[in-house]
């Protein structure tokens, strides 16, 4: 089996470099191929997703991401910036599944910004949906106001839309999730104003026919960014659309306080994905060598489980993050007094001895 | 001057009547006039937003506004439900810039979800465009799929639209108002994924360079989303539009954990203005005398300070309402050992008393 591998920017390919570390400490031996992506992939092809980049990504059974941006490619016309690398790997290799859990180890329930009591424990699931919503939706582009008050002059646009196939088939995904854990979903909407979303509302609604045993309930997205800060516990798996699932999972992740502590999957129909951790490539830390390589450790174990079939394997590197946390390692980011503050290879070479 | 009053459903009609109670009691007296909104309207003349009531509205200096929504209208068809006279009324009196100021009272601090010293002196408003966006953009539906992969079956649609003018307008309004507050502007986009919001961040750079004194910050909404848990006190004004306005809004009040103490404010480019509570019209605890009447209270206020030029007065109830809770008067909702614990009507009474 072949992984591809895809540092791109700031912090990525020090985190990278301790996965890779791990995934070579395993019993299990996989085929790694690395190639340049977002600036990393600009400077070396002219393009943050460069073609062989692409077409080793779509040769290889699963891809491990790093993260990428960078200030200095804030001035690049916006088709060459890094991140236009995340949103075509999304597309191209039809990734609509986008898994982000937002967990809080007993451990480093100090790090959150909210109350012990009210994030202790915490443990959901979002799935966003990554190739559809008003994030591909054609058509879109700056023009002139072609209609009512504004007639004439400068506007931008975009375009909202969600097919039938797209909302049925993240719904399943959703509910089957949900039916390996809690049970329960909560489907987050705008259908008192969207026609999208009262369209996904509906289509949510009749695939939950299929899935008796879960619960399911509907939630405008306002309330939900409310309810998060308010009660996150109450929630166990979220489904919604693209745009809000970028919004809503951050705010989740950040409820943690960990942020560098939590991975994510996207995944295509046939269980093919992208590993990456939840957060960015940290420019400012680049190259400093304390960055947080947990995250992206986790994500190679949620690879192991999802796109390779190796769930033993995943249980093993878990496992051994846990040993890590509870032998009081930290790196900076989530550093409090009483624990031992480590650098990015340090804390990497802890999770291979601990495996 | 007249003040169009529109109490709507679940508690509205209760805590609208201690606000119409405390403006009784100031020495300026003014013309109030009553109609029904929302289910209410409904009920009244088949429409969430009549005729009458839209008329009166128009006509009105100011709307001093309650809530709307039951549970009980959810299976009207949409153009029927309560929270569309909430968009018409936004639409027909161009309420194009709403404010929403978080604030946390010190007194309540401990009603927050997050820990105090995130969140204690928390002080910050959000400008949100009211009028525009994908909320009223054109076109919309739900029509046979056009285009692309899944051409042919049934999609979900909408517009997201901003025009050069509209978001001048509410660029004017945020920098004016960080020229008075702290001089701190944050303006919330998705550019990176979005045309309409590069359009939108273009422009508003574009106004700062006649307020040379305001610091203008860009910042994408999902990180915006996640800075307002991690760290919302490095907030001043923030600025953004009506979609994601209405997400990180209700977020940011939560934050304070006392959303029943939160006023709104809508404007029009003449400083008409509609004012509402932050809250919703709660019909769970609607009729029991226990809801907060404090939000309209204070919604009452900004009216008398943005539409009714009468800032004296607007000072008075703040410092009334600051008084009642520094005497340990409180409703359920705020209610902490130690204090004692009121009804709507005491509550109101406490306020008339305090002025
Ligand atoms: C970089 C950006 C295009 C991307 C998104 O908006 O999807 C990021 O925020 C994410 O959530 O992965
Ligand atoms: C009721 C609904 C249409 C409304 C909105 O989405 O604007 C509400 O959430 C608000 O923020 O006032």
């Amino acid at each position: 089996m072949k992984i591809a591998v895809l540092p791109g920017d700031g912090i990525g390919p020090e985190i990278i470099a301790q996965a890779v570390n791990v995934l070579n400490a395993l019993d299990e031996k996989f085929e790694m191929e690395t190639a340049p992506v977002g600036g990393a992939g600009y400077e070396a092809a002219g393009h943050p997703l460069p073609d062989a980049t692409l077409k080793l990504a779509q040769e290889a059974d699963a891809v491990l991401f790093g993260a990428v941006g960078d200030w200095k490619y804030d001035t690049l016309e916006r088709a060459l910036r890094p991140e236009q690398a995340i949103l075509g790997l999304r597309k191209n290799l039809k990734l609509f599944a986008n898994l982000r859990p937002a967990i809080l180890y007993p451990e480093l329930a100090g790090a959150s910004t909210l109350k012990p009591e009210v994030v202790s424990g915490l443990d959901i699931l979002i799935i966003r949906e990554l190739t559809g919503d008003i994030y591909f939706g054609q058509p879109r582009g700056v023009r002139t106001c072609p209609d009512g008050p504004f007639q004439g002059e400068r506007e931008g646009f975009d375009t909202m839309r969600y097919a039938e196939t797209e909302i049925r088939r993240i719904a399943h995904v959703a509910f089957q999730t949900a039916q390996k854990r809690g049970g329960r979903l909560t489907s987050v909407d705008k259908a008192n104003v969207l026609e999208t979303f009262q369209f996904w509302k509906d289509i949510v609604t009749d695939v939950h026919r299929e899935y008796p045993d879960v619960a399911l309930e509907h939630m405008y997205v306002d309330n939900a960014a409310m309810q998060l800060v308010r009660a996150p516990k109450k929630f166990d798996v979220i489904v919604t659309g693209n745009m809000f699932g970028d919004i809503l999972s951050d705010a989740a992740a950040m409820l943690t306080g960990s942020i560098g502590m939590l991975p994510s999957a996207s995944l295509d129909a046939n269980n093919k994905g992208l590993y990456e951790p939840s957060h960015g490539s940290a420019p400012d830390i680049a190259g400093k060598g304390i960055a947080n390589p947990l995250a992206t450790i986790l994500s190679a174990a949620m690879m192991l489980r999802y796109s390779l079939n190796k769930p033993e394997q995943a249980d093993r590197i878990e496992a051994a993050v846990k040993k890590v946390l509870a032998s009081g390692l930290r790196t900076p980011d989530i550093y409090e007094p009483g624990t031992t503050k480590v650098g990015t290879a340090e804390m990497g070479q802890a999770v291979v001895a601990a495996l």
